[in-house]
């Protein structure tokens, strides 16, 4: 059995410095790299890209909502189209940052509120499909356990991988409880930890009414950003480790 | 005899329009695209890209400092990394937006400022010339015919073309006269058709003092968003043609 | 009878031009001068307060969302807490530009999807008048005509006067049709007119379903960017002028 | 004897937090306000305005070039016109924010790159100074001692003060070693300290290059950002306080 853990790096910007890249790189297989939309820019992304290379991490282009003060965590109504192009833009400068360095692009996760966006919406997640099929062959669309994204992938004929959240709450249909919600995000590292096992082993994770709902993820996400963020990423990695679950880069899937 | 001609395009942005962008195409033979950082935005951007496309014009970045407000003609203390990695990015950016509709990046010329800077920089020069080395292999940077950015270009072996300004006045030693100064932009579609000849059919042009300078360059640049822009360009064009000087892309070249 | 004529204007942003200011000042009594978040900018703003002082308009500000590329026409998921900031800082830039060239403040009026936010939203309403309220004593809330933010300014205390479109569809509940909806923007000078006449002279409007609505507006807005912007408020004018409404710049009241 | 400690605070964006301002309130007398250019934004600014009112600490407008990824260190060339557009809106929006909680701004500081360019620059200086004077009768120029800013300010009639650096190294003609040379910026409190107490005992500073230089600021400017500037200032601070130094805001002078 085996899992892939991803983050979220490279969020930092010019003279703003948040999380911590060098310390999770040894617990991640996958990163998700800002690319100067929403956090990052050009100089973070080069820096942040070595800092890959060097650790071996499988490279994703974390595109989001042109909006810095909000970090990308504001909903905005842009159209489809917009979305379409926006995705392609960031994620085109992200590759060339990388192919610069000799390396490779692997997968692409929308960020934020462009992410929860298109996680209900058909439209959206259909652009950052077409967006992703755009963006090179083989790419990967990192996508919600069980979304709109993932139904769009299959439809787009791109390949896909699935997360889930070891660090937030869910609600019993499966959706993530907003950041805004109280407790949603989750900072004990044990409890953390328990929820990526069993997502791998039982394929399932309590949600917040404490009912059960099934999933079963090709990837865990964790937040570089959280207080405590080392310390729960390194607990999921040790206790993935334990359960003799390997902690390796997703690969693209077809279909469910 | 052949001569290319070069024109900044896809400068809108958002509800903003500059240029003529539809109408200048019939007189071009090479595009120069604006990629969000002076002007342009990622839908401005598409949009062009299309317009080129159904032109048949070949596609070059038009990669400037990220001052929207200055238009990127404003000189900022950037540092040589800092250079590289922008062009990097948004040479991406537009290099994804075109091979997402099946066209191919030719060229990459520098705006404004950052333009400027690396004329007579040599440090910024080689920073322009490494990142287009980096971004795709027989891109060819067009620059400044006998400046800087040609000897950086010629060091790091990366192909290159070179320009000049038919609407612009230059100094005795070969430089641009700053637009700051009064008459320093060519208004008269005739002198500046007259240039473009001279350029190419006498290997001079007239220099501010009165004087000659020797000049033969693979491109004339022309200007869209000047007064006047398509009668400028439909002259040159005209009298190009007069003269039987075929008007097609330049090519790359490793050597004067 | 009097009604005022107002016009957003100041909609430049560095080498972007947009509306034709200085010919739509002979034919308003109030201008909404954007304050640098979805459009103008700290030099736009000080050449278009200088005009306005030239042409004896009352000058108002004209806080938007910030975002440039969208021209503020974007819904953002700001808080009630965010609006009232940015609202205080954008009146406050303004309203120092204006105090330096010995003029005054007169009015704020929030653009595009802050104001249709507002429209129906009591709480981001409530945020506005209160920056309002904070901003300076006698500083009149430019509202739509029985709206959230007309309710907020009396609840508030704050003065305010209320404004129609002549060159805009109303639905028959007294709601503005989306500009995406076709047609909803009217660009005939004379309907214009008409319907700024009879706005004033019966106190209702046609709406976009054929029945009438009443409304009686302190102001008439006009756009100064639409296609033949000038015609129209020029048709207004001379339409109001020609039935004896007078047009002068409107006064704060405190209740309907 | 007494001096002012001044410290720039409110330097946050968005998600991005520096500085460690509400522990930096006891030790300072006057706050330099970042206002949204190069730092900061609307929330920040609000949040650190009732910060100081909370603690009572002088409030200054801190303006600095539109650059967040550059922190305002960059240099631009700016005009002189756009530098005095710039600070008036800049020192207006806060100070709106300001005086919607009953507060007073007390001065005005350029930072960074600005700062810099109208020491060495008469007319960067003058329209400074000039923005000043417009932004509210009694307002202090807050400018480095013995700078073009000084004479600009005497020149224009503006009430200012000077302030000296105690964790930032002088050459002997009184100008800033760069934050680019090594060892420009000192990070021992106990040096500092030092060197604050000297400013105001003996009137002078040691140089870089081991020369004294003649000084005596009406402020000691200390910085929130530098890693352990808790540390200095708490250094700086006690040791004023035993050479019985009273640390208390500036007031504005008419000449030296």
């Amino acid at each position: 059995m085996s899992v892939d853990i991803n983050c979220d790096i490279g969020e930092s910007f010019g003279n703003y410095t948040v999380g911590n890249d060098s310390a999770v790189m040894k617990f991640i297989s996958s990163a998700n790299i800002a690319c100067g939309f929403h956090a990052g820019d050009f100089m973070t992304m080069r820096r942040t890209v070595l800092l890959c290379l060097e650790s071996g991490v499988s490279m994703g282009a974390h595109p989001g909502y042109p909006d810095l003060q909000g970090f990308g965590r504001r909903s905005i109504s842009f159209t489809p189209a917009e979305i379409y192009a926006m995705v392609l833009y960031q994620t085109g400068a992200l590759k060339a940052i990388i192919e610069s360095e000799g390396g490779r692009l692997h997968h692409v996760k929308p960020h934020g509120a462009m992410y929860n966006d298109a996680v209900g919406d058909q439209e959206k997640a259909r652009a950052i499909a077409e967006a992703v099929r755009k963006s090179g062959e083989d790419l990967i669309l990192l996508c919600l356990y069980g979304s709109k994204m993932e139904e769009a992938a299959i439809a787009a004929g791109v390949p896909f991988a699935t997360e889930a959240f070891a660090d937030r709450q869910y609600d019993s249909t499966g959706r993530l409880v907003p950041r805004s919600v109280k407790d949603s995000v989750i900072t004990v590292p044990g409890v953390c930890a328990t929820r990526a096992v069993l997502m791998k082993e039982e394929k399932r994770v309590m949600a917040a009414d404490g009912k059960f709902i099934m999933i079963n993820p090709d990837s865990i996400c964790v937040h570089g950003d959280t207080d405590g963020a080392i310390e729960i990423v390194n607990a999921i990695y040790k206790a993935l480790e334990e359960h003799r679950i390997a902690v390796e880069p997703f690969k693209g899937r077809k279909n469910r």
